[in-house]
């Protein structure tokens, strides 16, 4: 079995995501962010390990942001940050963390960069209600801050703002090994590769190995994907999954990028 | 406050969806299933109320079926069906239900109107592996069924199978009242409209109301959208949102279909 050498090992950062919004429960906005983020986390060395979509509703907020900033270095969410009733999340994020949420006075001078004073009506103002002990996230695109609490950031879901808004908090974060991926795109159903691959897996057990069936005109095809920390160790399993395919007999494969 | 007339209220049926995959976690593949699921039930009158992506990972599988099959009428999941080593769901879900699992013999039927019987080999027999207590649901697009055991639906995630799939299932779920949209897009931010739309959810408490926010062209403006499954209701409800926008002096709005 081909180990990674631990001397190459970095911290494994982990992250999860929370999407607030009964909009894309019902189907009528498309989520734009999960991609977004999974690349942009990937790309910055934090691994993403679950994404939870729930409504606008305090129990289910408090619910996720609970289980899941226990178990990964960083929770984003995104969504309910607006001016609006149903704009909860920064309260059920208080709440979940048992701490008072107030307007807060750094968070109404970024406003009033925006805003005249006539239009920092009371309901724009909730928009300024953030918990105690954060520290605010900038927002380039509107000047409505977002928020850091503890291992919680918490974004707007409008998903231009929501870019800005991890731009703004990235140097703040601490990330890990880039998770590298070489893929291989075979032009044979999942079944003709499966004990190859399990072979090769079994072989490099350090390297992720998922395998990821995709029907184009009217035939099944797969994509061999190989996930590492380890550059050296994930070339050297690239060339055995090469090696597999050949020896398996299978003739219509190619690496591909991403 | 207007509440909707008990006589017309339908059981509401609920469902909880899983992506199992860490692909969509990686970002390397972008979802389509969320999307697509989510319309579909919102059409049948089944209200999408979680979303949990999650890791080829036992664990999780089995947490996060276990958590949403006591608080959802139904659960759907996705992904990892397929033959190779890293498709665990069917092994995973057995293991949430405290259930056996093996081979099927009713599966393997289905899988030999497609596959020679050489072609039939120990890895696709992988995929016949249905827990104990299951009934199949059918794929006709590559023949290999899913299953539903209790209030479980367990799919494929190829999009194009996972479709086929959940039109095979929709005939043994039961339905509730259909969820009715109303949308009006209004040329302002929310918090123009935050106040006046809060005065209007406080009268009409049955009818969810939400306000979305969208980034165009460098201007912020809102979709403030309608719910509930009473027509009647819903219309007033949506009259006093257009008389509220036309008091609070906001000219800039129309009704948009969805």
């Amino acid at each position: 079995m081909v180990k990674s050498g631990d001397s190459k090992k970095r911290e494994t950062v982990t992250a999860g995501l929370i999407i607030i919004g009964d909009e894309i429960l019902s189907g009528r906005t498309k989520d734009e962010n999960i991609g977004y983020v999974a690349d942009y986390l990937t790309e910055i060395g934090i691994q993403l390990r679950e994404v939870r979509i729930i409504g606008d509703d305090e129990s289910h907020i408090v619910e996720a942001v609970n289980a899941m900033r226990g178990s990964y270095t960083y929770v984003f969410t995104t969504g309910g940050i607006g001016p609006t009733h149903d704009d909860i999340t920064a309260d059920s994020v208080a709440k979940a963390f048992g701490v008072g949420i107030d307007i807060d006075e750094r968070a109404v001078a970024q406003m009033r960069e925006r805003y005249s004073a006539d239009k920092l009506t009371p309901a724009r103002l909730r928009m300024a209600r953030i918990p105690h002990g954060a520290d605010l996230v900038s927002n380039s695109v509107s000047l409505t801050p977002g928020f850091m609490i503890e291992n919680v950031i918490v974004m707007a879901g409008v998903p231009r703002i929501m870019q800005v808004m991890l731009d703004a908090v990235t140097p703040q974060l601490r990330t890990g090994a880039k998770m590298l991926t070489r893929t291989i795109r075979v032009e044979a159903p999942e079944g003709d590769v499966a004990t190859g691959l399990g072979r090769v897996q079994a072989e490099f057990a350090d390297v992720a190995m998922g395998s990821y069936p995709y029907f184009e005109k009217g035939r099944l095809g797969t994509n061999l994907v190989l996930r590492s920390t380890d550059e050296d160790l994930l070339g050297r399993a690239f060339d055995a999954t090469l090696q597999m395919l050949e020896s398996e007999g299978i003739s219509d494969f190619q690496p591909v990028e991403g």
